[in-house]
Parts: C-alpha cells; sequence; structure tokens
C-alpha cells in the first residue's frame, strides 16, 4: 500500500459468520453505503449463491461498489481456533487473505472471536515489536467513550504488553472518537503508588516512563469508580479483567433494561407516563447505545481487523464498517510503529532493568 | 461463646469511621432497634462526648438495649493499615476488640476497608485451615441476589484460597439470603473447560472435586454475561477482579442514573410522564438498590465483621446490623470449618497432587 492510501481499499465483510446469517450483513453493506460518506468499495465474502440473490433483493446487484468473493464454507461458533483456520475456503479465512494479500484495507467480522484472533495473528502478522495483539472496545457513558484495551484477546497479559497496549489504545482512540492525545489510566483496585498486583506496580512504572517521554497521556492507575466519570479514555487492562468486565456490564444492562421495561408496562397509569417520557428513554439509548462504536478492533497487527459481536444486527454492522474506513482514513500505523520502538527501547533502558529482568 | 448462641451477644457498631459521622451511625441505631426483630443489644463505639448528646437527641439514652463503649480516637480513611492497628483508642480497634474478648458477637464498620481488614485479621485470627479472608458482596439483580467473592481482600488468589471462597461464600449465601446448597460458578474468560488462566483451570479441578464431595454446589465456570441472569448465587473470583468490577458497576450505575434524571427532568412533559410512572422507577430502585444488603462481610475469620460503604447513609448501617444478626443467628462457623477441613483434605489428596504442588 504505498501509492495509494490505506482508506483507497475496499473493507473486506465475513458475510458468514455472523447469528444473524448473510441477509443481516447484506442489510448492513446496503446501509453502509447509503450512509457512510466515502465509503468507495466493499467486498462481501461468502457464499455467492446465498449473496447473490440477497444483492438483487436490495438492488445493489448492479452497484459498483459492492462485489462478491465466493467461499462456501463457514467457520461455526463453537469451532476451535486451529482446527478453523484449516478451512481455507471459509468467508472469515477468505476475507483475512484478500487483506493479507493486500486486495482490501480492513475486515469486519461477527464470526467466532477465538478463531478470528489465532487465524488473523498469523496470516497478518503482528507489527514489529509488538508481542501480542489486544481486543479493545468503546464503551459509551454520560460525558464521554472510553476504551478498554485489552477486552479478552489475552488472559494473561505482562506489564510490556499491557504498556504496549496503552500506546495502541491512544492511537486507536485518536483514530475513532477523533480525540488527539487521550488520557490513559491504568485499571487497578487503589491509586496510591505501589496497592495492587505486581503486574500492576510493574506495568505503571513503564506506563510513566511513556509518559515522561510523551508517547502516551498518562493519566496514572484509576479505580473502577473512574471508568464511567469522565477520567480515563483508554482504560487499560488485562484481557481476563477487561472481558470479565464488558460482559458483566452487558449483561448488567441486559437486566435493567428488562426490568424497567417491565415495570413501565405494568399499569396504565405507567403506560401513559412512559408514553409521555418517551423522549427521556430515546435519549438515554442514544447516549449509552454501543451502536455507534460496535466493531471492537484486534490491535497490534499490520492490517485493520474489526469483530462484531456475533449476534450483531444491520445497524451493529453498518457502524463496524463506518469505524473501519474512519481508522483506515487516519492511517496510524506508521506512528504506532515509531512509538512502539521508542516505547521498547525505553522499557529496556537500564533504569527499567529492575522491571524488565522479570517479564 | 459456648452456653450462649452466637446471636444472643451484642453487635458493637464502630460509630465514628464513616464519611457521614457518628450522628449517621446513631440514626442507623435507632432505626434498627425499631425494625430489627430479635435485635437485643447494640455497642456503639466512639467518643462518648459526642455519642451522648446524639443518643439523647432521639431518646435512646433511657433505652437499656443500647449503650456506649468510649473510644477517643478515629482512624480516617486514607490512614494505612498498619499504622492504624496502633491506635488501640480508635473506634474501630476497640470495636474489634469487644468481639475478640467475647463482649460482642459481631462488628458492622463503614471504616477504612484497608484498616478493617488488616486490624480484624490480626486480632480477629483466621478459621482454622483458611488460609486468608476474603471480602463477600451481594449484588441484587432481576430475579436473584448473587454473592461476589472476593471483592478486594485478596488480589492475588490462589487456587486452594478460591476454593476456600467457594465454600466461605456458600455457606454466607445461606445465613443471609436463606437459600440452602446455593449454586456456585468460576468466574473466568469462556466456559470450555481449559480455557481462562492456569489458575482458572486449577481452581476449577479445585472446585469440582469439592462439588463430588457434596461439599458445594458447583455449577462449573461461568462468564461475565451470567452474573446478572438466574444461573449463579455464589460467584468466585480473585480480589482483583472482584474489586474492580464491583466498582465499575457502582460507576455505571450512578452515570444511568444520573443521566436518566436529567433526561426526565429536561422537559415538562417528560416531567408529567414519570410522575405518571413513578410507581415503574420506585420499583427499580427497590429490585436493585444495594439497600437491603448492605454490608460486606470479611469472611474466614473466628468472628463476623461486616465492611459497609464509607458513605453509608442510615439505612445502609441499618441493613448490615440486621444481616449481621441474620448471620449470627444461622451460626454458621462450625460447618464451614468441617466444610474447610473436609475440602483441604480433599485438595490435598493425590489425585489433587499436580495441582497442590504448584500452588
Amino acid at each position: 500500500m504505498s501509492s495509494r492510501s490505506a482508506s483507497d481499499y475496499p473493507i473486506a465483510v465475513d458475510a458468514m459468520g455472523g447469528d444473524l446469517g448473510p441477509a443481516e450483513v447484506v442489510a448492513a453493506a446496503h446501509l453502509a453505503l447509503k450512509e457512510v460518506k466515502g465509503l468507495n468499495e466493499l467486498i462481501l465474502v461468502g457464499d455467492e449463491g446465498q449473496l447473490g440473490p440477497l444483492l438483487k433483493g436490495c438492488g445493489l446487484d448492479t452497484d459498483s461498489r459492492v462485489r462478491i468473493c465466493h467461499a462456501p464454507e463457514v467457520i461455526g461458533m463453537k469451532e476451535k481456533p486451529k482446527e478453523s483456520y484449516k478451512k481455507k475456503d471459509s468467508s472469515m479465512i477468505t476475507a483475512l487473505k484478500l487483506v493479507a494479500d493486500g486486495e482490501a484495507g480492513a475486515v469486519v467480522s461477527c464470526g467466532n472471536t477465538g478463531s478470528l484472533m489465532f487465524s488473523a495473528t498469523l496470516m497478518l502478522r503482528k507489527l514489529p515489536g509488538v508481542e501480542r495483539p489486544a481486543l479493545a472496545t468503546i464503551i459509551p457513558s454520560r460525558d464521554h467513550h472510553f476504551l478498554l484495551i485489552d477486552a479478552g484477546a489475552q488472559p494473561e497479559t505482562s506489564p510490556k504488553q499491557l504498556a504496549h497496549n496503552a500506546i495502541l489504545g491512544s492511537a486507536y482512540y485518536a483514530a475513532a472518537i477523533g480525540k488527539e492525545r487521550p488520557r490513559v489510566g491504568l485499571l487497578t483496585i487503589g491509586t496510591e503508588e505501589g496497592k495492587g498486583t505486581k503486574r500492576i506496580t510493574e506495568t505503571h512504572d513503564f506506563l510513566k516512563a511513556l509518559g515522561e517521554a510523551g508517547i502516551i497521556n498518562y493519566l496514572g492507575p484509576i479505580e473502577g469508580f473512574d471508568t464511567f466519570k469522565n477520567v480515563a479514555d483508554v482504560v487499560v487492562c488485562d484481557g481476563f479483567t477487561g472481558n470479565i468486565l464488558l460482559k458483566t456490564l452487558e449483561s448488567c444492562y441486559g437486566s435493567l433494561k428488562e426490568t424497567l421495561k417491565d415495570e413501565l408496562m405494568a399499569t396504565p397509569m405507567r403506560k401513559l407516563g412512559t408514553f409521555l417520557a418517551q423522549g427521556a428513554f430515546k435519549a438515554m439509548k442514544k447516549t449509552f447505545s454501543p451502536d455507534n462504536y460496535s466493531g471492537a478492533p484486534l490491535l497490534g497487527l499490520n492490517h485493520l481487523v474489526l469483530k462484531t459481536h456475533g449476534s450483531s444486527d444491520r445497524y451493529f454492522i453498518r457502524s463496524a464498517i463506518r469505524i473501519g474506513l474512519e481508522t483506515l482514513r487516519h492511517d496510524m500505523d506508521e506512528q504506532v510503529q515509531k512509538d512502539i520502538e521508542k516505547g521498547n527501547g525505553i522499557m529496556k533502558a537500564p533504569a527499567m532493568a529492575s522491571v524488565s529482568a522479570e517479564n
């Protein structure tokens, strides 16, 4: 990708792996082509026999901005990463291959997360200096959005990997949200220096050094209490904590939403009240819905891979395509590589030796 | 405590350590004596000069069920655990001493968590066979309540300690909620056997063995998605994850609540709607409020210690007193000791040797 910029390349969409099937993905493509400014080309990867009629059904068969790349196989949600990687004719592996071969700029998939991470890492390779890719996800709050990184790629993340995540997360936040030098917080269980696990105190030393070198905008350790307040933009944690946190929040939202809905519909008077106050509920949905920022990027690879929830509907997939394009435009890879290289130099320096030696 | 049962002993309340001061604690005592059936005696521990007039103010000075134990010093929220332990005349240390000396059955404190854990562990000692105490907290959901253990006492919890937490949490859940043989889930990032960290797979082996021996009712690994569904009653995790989870949920609730309130009050029509639907909001508050189950016990010690939030109001403290009495009545220590002993035997058995050797 030397002469053309990354955003000139099409986005490849794995059309088969999601829970709602290819019809939802085609509907998402339709929406994206209508709504996302500057989206020039989409490649829908999947079974031609199914995708052809679906495209025709919504008039996309004659749209030059979209084409099908035939891939007859599908990777199921329960398949093991290693096994599924062998399915070279699957929609996911084919979509990744398009990017690896330089035919597409990014992949969007709502398929099996484990398979996507495993295959993407093998096929797209890590950025120079990065040890492991990390999954990042944007969580909306009242006055700001925060990026949680790692949301589950590496259950056991070393201090150095956590420091890489701070760099990767900062670059992605700037690209996706448009805020430069986002505030980075290290998620832990007490904000006094020296509190938390050994991994945390070591990571804190690394992040402080990266902050002093101007590579990241490091705030310091933060507690769970701070996450939804407008304190940190990039919340760094290991993939075990991050994954549990993200899924628990989702479970909590579901429980709150269902209970409120039932309570509001319980009597005619409450129903009337709900009707009159409906603007408030719509505003709530708009503020807290992950719709606009769906698509969790697997950061630290040579190309952009966006994972959306297995049960993603057309709006989620549309947003992932939009965020994909936005991120490609920002073309963050060059700066990230410089920052990682500089960061690795700092973390190897004699002053950091006591930390590095133990990782 | 041989002839008298544990619930015959008074409950000692640290009246000075909370953010809202002794007046709120006295108000809580007043409420508790009025509302909590079978509550025979409370000892308010703190500065006599402040507590005397407060008791008089609400007519409790002539109530034989309440007495003051003078303790002139206060441990501040920012004091270091080790330093604060030396304040023998502080309300917290004095309250713990009442229990250690057999004068009270339980302690309720909204003071400095670190100090309380440190001093309670030293003064009340661990139950035989238990390696480390754990902080447990009840989280309300739509159709059930779940107990999160450990909520922050041990940031790095070994598989054996996690197994102890499953036993301790099960006993406490039965005592506080009244449900025998609660379902125990191990919180992790994927429910297939072998997924997650090494610590998790080892803990799973222990819990499975404890389940097969009938010591706990073990469900298996659960994901964050399952927490708010009616799947597990006792959710076992390390103190690092648990603390971050609990505080993030609190931060999330605060953000949702404030936003909804502002949106509902934004226009006259929404205000009217809110008035008509107010029953729904009250019901939500009742379902999800931690009011009724406030007070996080520090489990695994020889006596009961309940920590309530630093900012606890009278209702929270009242509930902690009620839960304290309930738990004392259940007199769970004897059974817990048997279960821990049996569990330790199982975890030491040759079949478990490969696991035990590494801890």
